[in-house]
């Protein structure tokens, strides 16, 4: 039995020219994309944070939401919100979502209650999921809002917040895997510093790489088959974020000896707070083999802070996907939306817009990614961009067979001065737009 | 004798009462700090590029300046300009000085007679640092200003621009070592990308890993006994440098199996590019244990671009000392001022006036650096802190001799709810300000 | 009878060598400064709003402090929170204090009571300031936490929520008078946009206006002394906000006839957020003639937001008060701390730490200004750095007796080609190094 | 006779479906949008700066390209410049293009000399304009690259650099009238500061207002009927610019009298600098009523200088032509691209590529711009958010028949609690994602 909250039950999907607004004008799960199913490429998940725990606060204001589900300090309630949830979830046919403890149970005042209160609740998730289809793509613990974490989760001055923070993970993996979640993310909250004047980075590094390294242990002793991921984020709400970007998760993994465990989830507006591009931050991960998944949701770019924007630029969008789908698209990853209405959008007929509009931006973006490889020109071209290493001599000199007063001798010797050739950046932007 | 371009030929110490702009008011080499004088703490060095070989263009005008030894492609005014670089050396009294190849010969078209114009003229520079005492922080080779570079040097997709940089990089690395250079450095000029589109990161990344194990693998040979320096910067030239930021060289020395052969020289201006503070940047090189030495130029907070300008805000200055100095001080690093006059500061006493403030706020800087640790009220705050991390119990936590389950068995068998405790930003800020 | 929050019930002056926390270094009322008394000068006020009513929020955490007057909605607690705010301004011997309505007295839920209750807390107000002699430097309406003014105040489409403004306002300068207050201000809080979509930015120029026109008025009509302020601001809480800058604001009053009727309150965050120096902001509204009072609190310079912190670097505060100083001081502005505690600052000592960090600040940049201005280096180098201009031919230029023409006659004639002359910046910034 | 400098003579139209780089995909000039030609729309103009006058210099590097107008310094190097340029200008089909006196003609030395040479290439220009039915869209001075002008033209402390830029404006002025220009730009160069320490504001602003009034006087002397335009930027060269943006540049022409005689000429790449949105900038001067013409060249979000490259986003070129169809479209103005090729893009069909991708991306945001405009579903919106005040009650209360007691009373009487509207930002979004 519905709440009646939603206007309508299901998004349909009407193709380019509807102007129906709570239809799809372009994700068809069923349509076919390089020979997969855009819903097994897209994989989209919702967020339970900012759709529905969220009341619309901002630094200068106060709620501007009013929903049926407040307070949220009742299991009532929450169990109410659940059910507007997964009607969200099944209108728009997302075939996932996202949480945290905090987002779905009421908070109790201590962890024992707290803990009862997310059984409660997860198991009635279950019991959703079966009844929906809809599939959980990752838990995450909140470790941020209570100010018992002002100071830091893992990397708390102390250590009964260390402690607590453990727990509360063991009992949000515990859920997620009950819920058969395909990944665990950690998002470092308030692991960062306010001020060095306070602060002992050496510390808190050890105590933050001791924690995932707990964490892993934990995954692989219940036996959990999802990626364990980390959420970089260069600051916000804390003045410097210790995983700031992907480069520097990747080095603290390193440190750790977990680059073989760990994967990145990329949301695209932190990528463009730590000065990155989306496409950037993608295509590092990569590199550096730990791609794990997306928080698709953009940054205003005019804006110093998190704006966790449905996203809505086509173009940008499928350069993200271009990279993902070069190095072989999500395995267990997704393409989640980590993004929030504008406080001023009070309906729920919004959370619709929002989401069809994101949905509707990335399967636009998916398919011309598709379309930009199955072409072939990009990838070619950057081919034969670096093609003169290819030969037995260069390759050798990558494998560490030469010196520099080998090359040295060999630049005199054959009297090399190297011509530059163009890089034809601007030819290349013009390809892309052939397909976006 | 005197190239007479100068109109003193030392700048004495005369205190801070003094009100001669052509003496130092703070900066006195032989003053005791913390047991060691001053000159032996600061180690300045300053930059012959931008003072002798910037001309002061920049991208929307030409050369301001007008110098006795311009135009700079030939080898009578390169000695020219020897000679004037080494009377400020020894008006300023600097122990050091740094220099690109490019700076101090003239460009005479190939690889050979450039390499031998470069021994010609640090063969005079050896004599020079002879005569007045003055010898080499670092030297470096400029594999950025030339065309041949704009796509790279060690990353260039032409493999022989990676033999030409390579055997650049010995040149400079000889004549280091002739000089008695204290480091040698790298800084990655081109070695990023304008576009993502033209550019393969893994190639890249393994090319640049290749040249700076080259690079130590030939200071081992040579038995050079300086540090090998890697300098970060986010961007510019390139819209995406590679070492991004001390995380992301880190990140890279670890994957490439350098990170104890490899430190970093820390600019001001690049750790503000890159969104973080310079004390950030100096505290998480000591923390991972890849601190070498810093450019001490600062940039313009509102400017989006390096202006590398001489550091003039004293209370900035000594918590960059200040995180120096609890490490331990430079070994072999030292204060160097990568920094320019402003295009329109045309004239000879600029030159002094530039030195002369930036040393005078690091000598101020270092004192009040030195008071806080003598103090001791900040370093206690921060160990007080996380001192209920220090005993046995919570040892074994770090020390992997604990899980999740354990942790979460602990709270809820003792009940734990930790009370947070005030952080005291504003009383250590107001601590730092007792002594700057 | 003193309700016991604070450790102390008065901050005394020690001076510079004392290490007593609760005790000003600087900051010495009575103290002559060019002639007059150092509390005449700076005419410091604390802000009600962060240090009373803000309860530790950010975006991504709930409340952190933990104060006796919490909840906020009711008379009684109001009243409690009088009395500690009053013992704080008294403790620190602040001779000012400013707030809005909504920090003062509980939201009873509609206008009528609310006005009512702003009334009574104001009277209690007024018999406070009799006891401790503390005044009013400006009073102001909080026209943006309430959801009744998410999409502006006087820009709100809906014109009912243009109405509640201007009776809101109307309250607050009716208790602004009644207390005494020296100005009004304005701050724009969500007078600006979330996307332009929604928006027509002429008709809310036109509504913003005309409520400013009304502001003028009204004080006109009830003989209200004191300034009409604008504080200018970016953006945040909007994406934009109409009163961007001075410069913005400058347009804003010239366009509708109000530049000789309101100035500016300039905080030194907002100018960051904007782009600018504080002392741009300072100097250019003083060029403008538009010059008010300062909110003196910085922004962190790598955090994209208004982090609101008290100021603690000497030479950049020195600057602020050498354009204040230069320009002939404050008339009934004044130095407000529009800051707030770190939110890990939970103790009623910090409230102490801020203020008495901020104003020993100020006192130390207030004496360098004075020393600057009294030593006249700085601004004879300007005068001569200008004095071509000053002879007739060129007045009558400026005047407007030439033309094209004729001045490229003149060149012609003359063969004018200047030379240019050194900025000597490096110099003027060592200058002002040896005042702070 | 051709140069051979292009591959081709001409880039045909070849629709969206050719895979041909050298071919226009969307930018049909004869095609009708809005019963107007797309020609007669954009109004094109190519840049001779950045196209034939730059030689791919950056901070950290000198020339890259290698064209056969090397070395500019030689009239006959000039006159095969001017040759290439138009060729170009041909081979895309822009009806205009915008050059500087120094970008067409060597520097000789002197006024005199240089005032000769910029008449003889005119001349030649007036004739290439005859025979290829290119027009000029604007003229404007470089008062920036040659040292005389580092410390600004007009606002120069040196009044002969004053009279120096008014000679060399007038004789752009004289040029651009000569050649049939639309309109005549100022685009502030260096007018503005390195530091404050060294100015004046005060009487820069009188320098620079008397400057342009003249420029407004000369016009009506000599009977030129295009526009005046001021082009805002934020910063770069100088720190701080004195056009800083729209808004800013709109309180300058109000303080000097000047608001119903000169337009701003808006850049995208500038806009961002300066922390607005493009379509911000053209909706304010909109709004205002000082909007002239647009250079359509991007920024790179992510670079704090600026990188004037080619435009390639389509959704974000949309919203710029929607505020401008909106407002009636281009006059006398235009869309030039002040775009200049990454340095990397050496050959001469970059300078193609760039250019037709800008090209095609402009017709498609145009294409876009007028299908969301004759939908009408945006503009109704915004109509209908604003419809309460279409009454009489409210109209009167904005034409000042009303006063904060009134309305006081109003809401008192009336029980007035407004009830606040979802503003729909992402319903919006999306229906914009209909058309682009
Ligand atoms: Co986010
Ligand atoms: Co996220
Ligand atoms: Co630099
Ligand atoms: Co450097
Ligand atoms: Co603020
Ligand atoms: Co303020
Ligand atoms: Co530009
Ligand atoms: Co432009």
């Amino acid at each position: 039995m519905s709440t009646g909250f939603f206007p309508v039950e299901r998004i349909p999907f009407e193709g380019p020219d509807s102007t129906n607004p709570l239809a799809f004008h372009h994700y068809n799960p069923d349509e076919m994309v390089m020979g997969k199913r855009m819903e097994d490429h897209l994989r989209f998940a919702a967020a339970y944070w900012h759709s529905f725990a969220w009341e619309g606060l901002d630094p200068f204001g106060g709620r501007t939401f009013d929903r049926p589900w407040y307070p949220q300090d009742a299991m009532e309630n929450a169990k109410l919100k659940a059910d507007v949830a997964f009607e969200m979830f099944s209108a728009l046919g997302v075939p996932f979502y996202c949480f945290h403890d905090a987002d779905v149970r009421p908070d109790l005042g201590n962890f024992r209650e707290n803990t009862r209160a997310l059984e409660e609740i997860t198991d009635i998730f279950a019991q959703k999921q079966e009844e929906t289809g809809v599939g959980l793509l990752w838990g995450t613990a909140n470790l941020f809002s209570h100010r018992r974490f002002m100071s830091g989760a893992s990397t708390n001055p102390d250590p009964e917040v260390f402690a607590y923070s453990a727990a509360t993970i063991k009992t949000c993996m515990d859920a997620t895997k009950k819920l058969g979640g395909q990944n665990y993310v950690l998002w470092g909250g308030r692991e960062g510093y306010e001020t060095l004047l306070n602060t002992d980075l050496k510390r808190e590094d050890a105590q933050m790489g001791r924690m995932l390294n707990m964490v892993v242990e934990y995954k692989h002793k219940i036996g959990f088959k999802g990626q364990i991921m980390v959420e970089p984020k260069p600051q916000e709400p804390s003045k410097h974020q210790y995983d700031y970007d992907v480069a520097t998760v990747y080095g603290f993994l390193k440190r750790h000896g977990l680059e073989n465990e760990v994967v990145v989830n990329i949301e695209q507006g932190h990528a463009i707070l730590a000065g990155h591009s989306f496409e950037h931050e993608i295509a590092l991960a990569n590199a550096l083999g730990i791609f794990g998944s997306i928080d698709m949701n953009r940054n205003d770019y005019q804006s110093g802070w998190d704006t966790d924007q449905f996203p809505n630029n086509v173009p940008e969008v499928a350069l993200a996907y271009y990279h993902i789908l070069k190095a072989g698209g999500f395995g267990n990853g997704g393409t989640n939306f980590d993004a929030k209405l504008r406080r001023q959008s009070l309906d729920a007929e919004d959370l619709l817009h929002g989401h069809i509009g994101g949905m509707d931006t990335c399967a636009r973006g998916l398919k011309a990614a598709a379309a930009m490889l199955e072409d072939g020109t990009l990838d070619g071209f950057v081919e034969g961009r670096y093609s003169g290493w290819n030969s037995d001599t260069w390759q050798a000199v990558l494998a560490g067979k030469s010196s520099l007063e080998e090359l040295a001798a060999k630049v005199e010797a054959e009297g090399i001065e190297p011509e530059p050739r163009s890089g034809r950046q601007e030819y290349l932007e013009n390809v892309v737009n052939r397909f976006v």
